[in-house]
């Protein structure tokens, strides 16, 4: 069993990570079979290797990406609703995702074992 | 299929019926068997009997508690994250959610077949 501190710690790291641009480290934070759908309605990605691409096709098609928590996350025994704000973009032509909620549930390890990924395309805006 | 629009109608009469004391009205847009978990972590309420009988409890222990949209909700597919803002309590001693996060899925009919509602006790605040 993993502690709350101890689930809280993997979603900062998952923040610092993903913003770092260390896409092995950010993947090292799911288990090794774990799911990855972001946003749902996607492929779903199994596996540390598929998750580790998704990353890297994403800061090859949107450049830097930005994350940041609007909201604690909610951490419930080993489940989790994680609150994110993302922008991306070269500056001038920047976007913004004003609120993501990813769900999230983890291993015992305090590895991410599936995350899911609910934001509307349409909320979307220039900054 | 439900149309996203439908789905959206759904959630808007959940927290009009929940905010008009329409117990009844409000669990008949759950399915039959669905499941409601409210909090994340607190006994699953199977059906719509059990589940009109969660709210009765709440109301009785909490009179009176106010839902609100701070956000719109995310609605993909069949499923959405729901946002919602809480209140309760009489004039004076007053409390508030700042921030809920219902995992909803629902049926072809538009009907809720699962919510869980995550959110943290300790952000449970005196207005």
């Amino acid at each position: 069993m993993a502690s709350t501190e101890q689930l809280r710690s993997t979603l900062d790291q998952y923040v610092a990570r993903f913003n770092g641009g260390d896409a092995d480290g950010w993947a090292a934070l799911f288990a090794e079979d774990a799911t990855q759908e972001d946003p749902v309605g996607s492929p779903v990605n199994t596996g540390r290797e598929a998750i580790a691409g998704f990353y890297t096709t994403m800061l090859a098609n949107f450049g830097a990406v930005t994350l940041s928590f609007p909201h604690d996350p909610v951490i419930v025994d080993h489940e989790a609703v994680m609150f994110l704000e993302a922008s991306a973009g070269a500056p001038g032509s920047q976007v913004r995702i004003p609120l993501i909620a990813d769900v999230v549930t983890f291993d015992a390890d305090a590895r991410i074992r599936s995350l899911r990924a609910f934001f509307d395309p349409a909320s979307i805006t220039p900054v």
